[in-house]
């Protein structure tokens, strides 16, 4: 009977043409006074206008190309199928079941209310992956098609990657109605990603963030099409990450070593929980700089000096002993094969040079070295015995601008992640240099402000550099970092969401996605889905209501 | 094990005096590389520092008086009893039952570690109220004595509201030690609250927020001290509040007529909850602007005119119809016995008079009573009506500063809510008139920016402004405010807490509470407390850690 009322003011308001003062001056899809799901029956398409009056079923990112048509089908949770031939995996058997729940988020309504039952009903998707499932990798595949039509769907992928993929966009597609009933659109997509490189950074040495939320994190970056938890697990501040090989780290550098700590056990559990949906993981042991907390391996860190003496206090790790590359050697061999991404970022990232300068031992050092008084030349050394090691391990690396800003000669696979300002003179150096880069600079999340800053983050052109075609081919993709220093477990997902998906269109769509008010409209759509799928999501995008909103 | 490898880790940087390799650099107890509960061994009190260095059982907000003894002792949650003398309530009832889960709050470790049993054990809490159970009022007497000592604590109160806050303090004063024992110092407190008036207003217009989301905000406002919720309900944008006598207004004014809105079991709900913490619940229901929501009553709002001719688009509040204040005079009827408390919010802000001037039926009106053109008159002569009306239901009422400035003239005992920028000289302006008020213009928590900013509300001091001591007597207090324009389900607590504990200690505190270093440390303890308590009360506080982070 409520339902009823409710449909009849919405029709009410619509019949009358929005006169008199039943609906007045808000009388616009996205007024205030209209409740939910206002239907505009506009001949047999059905368009269903959402909480802010954009159709529903639209797809963050943007797909590359999509073909609406001029059918509407219904779907019925009860019976729906999701079917898959060609090469299985554990990983699309999860996806499978997984994306039932995530199509059809209110089992309990479906039952109750069903009045379309004249559309051609859509009762399965077939999924066709064609390789065999292998690693993702920053050369996996991502790329799929979806076919909507009825009573069978198709989506098709070379990997199971793609699949994943067009699985998200699948779900995206499927509304609800003013009624509770499940719809879609008929349509075809072409997809694949802009960029293959999609990251998230994650700061858990400011602030421990508790494995259970590092998860629901990781279901929000699927959620938005990024591919890549970049784990930036260890800092100055602490070391929660337990290493088998040397346990001092976290004993000692951990805020609280039972507490604040990832175990084996947990790493494991976010890179498997990450792989099941597509993210890859990538650690950062940012060295030599930013070390503070890892004090506690005999001689890792240098002395520093002042009056000819040791003040007590340690600067960077000291580059002029043999102890540190054996150090180094064994603990990045552990991080070698605990962690299975490809990828390691090694930081280099604000590497003071005073505390090495203060110490008589390393100026000795340096000076039987020839490198006089150059510090760069100390880094540069420590970088390449890093990266040889790390090579050695038959990883790629991926260093902060520095790195290269310091004129350290580095291998030509290097990847540079480029963090400070004037990002597009730095992009144009270093990919001058014939480097990958991988930007982050614009997408410092965890600066935070009044209002409305998605478009700020979408505005952002990571190849709007003076460059070559060639050059403009070496940027990988972007990063969206939320430092820790006012970040932990308490606000990482409101703070993140929805505002990190303005960039993770950037990285996905076309070049030409550019368009603020389309976005928007999918923006709020796709942040509503954000709360029914348990992710708190804030308001970021000046959405009026959802249709679930966030309870305790 | 584990734990006496934490301590033994401890204690050795203590004992080498932080010397050498161990714990270099980070070397104080706020250090990073020590573990959680830093044990000093300072003789017999056994001083224990929390997470930041602070000694714990620090209390939030600072007591007017606080006398802490030499002892420590020992209290064991499976036999501590709360016991009662003196007037009885259901309020004091619930309460001792809530507080026992919040003074103890890891009830699984109490039973396993226990090192301290020749601390002489405190038993028992003995709470006595005088007098017989009140609602709660204005007027009422929150003050409190608290003696901890041994074998039995007591608390006394005039009222159970005392009685509520002195077991908040009771229950900050109990901290663990880094084996989990429970403790406390010895002491006297003698507390009362500097300002009666201690608001924060929530938002539920703009954005809708779930009851689940509300109730949690009360336990937090009591965990605060903080005594009235002032519930800005409605506004331009919805109506979710379901009135029984004018169903209409959340039928057509709310987002969802079905599911946001606050029926009137909601209603009661919120009140009863806040009834049993000390919490008032204050409604404002805004007239004669910010009404856009309100336009389902026939002839309310006034008809824009442009050229001659209506517009469709309505302004305020018709205040030339009588049928206005019949509708009044019922609806806030309907207000008052569904509030129970003495005051009702009725807001008069930001009144637009440009569609009062456009409306040729108003200006003939106006022409008629003789106010020409002064539409000043035009807002006082509504005003004034209203304010008869509610005054006749024996309900104290509060108005936003414009009402004031906008000339109206008000009764003696109207209370202003002075809001805008320069508020020393508007606090100066409404006192001079002998009138009341409530201060919320520095503290509008809704604008966010990176960082510490707690620091800007502590520092408000809401009688510094010029006037004499008389007109220093009509500062009630203050309302911190968290307008919805950003702010929902998903970010109310995060981003209220701890902000907003500043202000709770401001309104709370002697005049001379004002040391920032002092403060943080206690802040970072009750921030921590919150997340033990459910509350995600982000890090704002430049925390490191809490003994518990916020898990999902």
């Amino acid at each position: 009977m409520a339902v009823i009322m409710r449909n009849f003011v919405v029709l009410c308001a619509f019949i009358l043409g929005c006169k008199a003062a039943e609906v007045p001056q808000q009388c616009n899809p996205s007024g205030p006074s209209s409740p939910h799901g206002n239907a505009v029956n506009s001949g047999r398409q059905n368009v269903h206008l959402g909480p802010d009056g954009y159709v529903s079923g639209s797809i963050w990112p943007k797909p590359q190309q999509h073909t609406v048509g001029e059918e509407t089908f219904s779907l019925s949770p009860d019976t729906f199928k999701f079917t898959s031939t060609g090469e299985a995996s554990d990983v699309l058997t999860a996806a499978m079941a997984r994306y039932r729940g995530l199509t059809f988020p209110d089992m309990i309504h479906s039952n109750v209310l069903r009045f379309r039952r004249d559309l051609s009903a859509l009762t399965s998707l077939e999924i066709t992956v064609k390789e065999k499932y292998a690693p993702m990798t920053f050369e996996s595949d991502e790329s799929y098609a979806l076919a909507v039509s009825a009573p069978a769907s198709s989506l098709t992928a070379n990997t199971v990657w793609g699949a994943l993929r067009g699985l998200e966009t699948f779900s995206q597609l499927v509304y609800q109605d003013e009624h509770d009933n499940y719809l879609a659109r008929e349509g075809k997509i072409t997809d694949f990603p802009r960029f293959h490189y999609r990251g998230f950074l994650i700061d858990t040495s400011r602030h421990f963030i508790d494995v259970s939320v590092i998860l629901r994190h990781i279901d929000a970056l699927a959620y938005a099409k990024y591919n890549i938890l970049h784990w930036h697990i260890v800092d100055d501040q602490s070391f929660p990450f337990v290493s088998k090989t040397f346990p001092s780290l976290s004993n000692v550098g951990a805020y609280n070593n039972v507490t604040h700590i990832y175990d084996i056990d947990d790493v494991a559990t976010v890179i498997e929980y990450g792989r099941m949906r597509g993210i890859r993981v990538v650690p950062e042991f940012d060295t030599p700089g930013h070390t503070q907390s890892w004090v506690s391996i005999k001689d890792l860190l240098t002395p520093c000096y002042s009056g000819g003496k040791p003040t007590g206090t340690y600067g960077p790790i000291n580059p002029t002993l043999n102890s540190t590359y054996t150090f180094l050697k064994s603990f990045f061999g552990e991080i070698g094969t605990r962690f299975l991404d490809d990828y390691i970022h090694l930081g280099g990232d604000e590497v003071s040079f005073s505390c090495w300068e203060s110490n008589p031992n390393v100026l000795a050092w340096m000076d039987k070295m020839g490198f006089g008084k150059n510090f760069s030349l100390l880094e540069q050394y420590y970088e390449q015995k890093l990266i040889d090691i790390v090579g050695g391990l038959k990883k790629k690396y991926i260093i902060w601008q520095e790195v290269i800003d310091n004129q350290v000669t580095v291998n030509p696979d290097t990847v540079v992640n480029v963090w400070k300002g004037g990002w597009q003179n730095e992009m144009a150096k270093v990919t001058a240099k014939n480097l990958n880069v991988v930007l982050s600079s614009p997408w410092y999340l965890n600066y935070i402000s009044y209002g409305n800053d998605w478009p700020k983050y979408y505005s952002v052109e990571p190849t709007a550099f003076n460059g070559t075609s060639a050059q403009k081919k070496l940027v990988l993709g972007g990063t969206t970092c939320m430092w820790g220093e006012w970040v932990d477990g308490t606000n990482l997902l409101p703070r993140s969401w929805p505002r990190s998906l303005a960039i993770s269109e950037r990285l996905w769509s076309s070049i030409n996605t550019t368009d603020v008010a389309d976005a928007q409209g999918r923006l709020r759509e796709h942040r509503c889905r954000y709360l029914m799928r348990g992710i708190p999501a804030q308001n970021g995008v000046q959405s009026k209501y959802c249709r679930y909103e966030w309870t305790l």
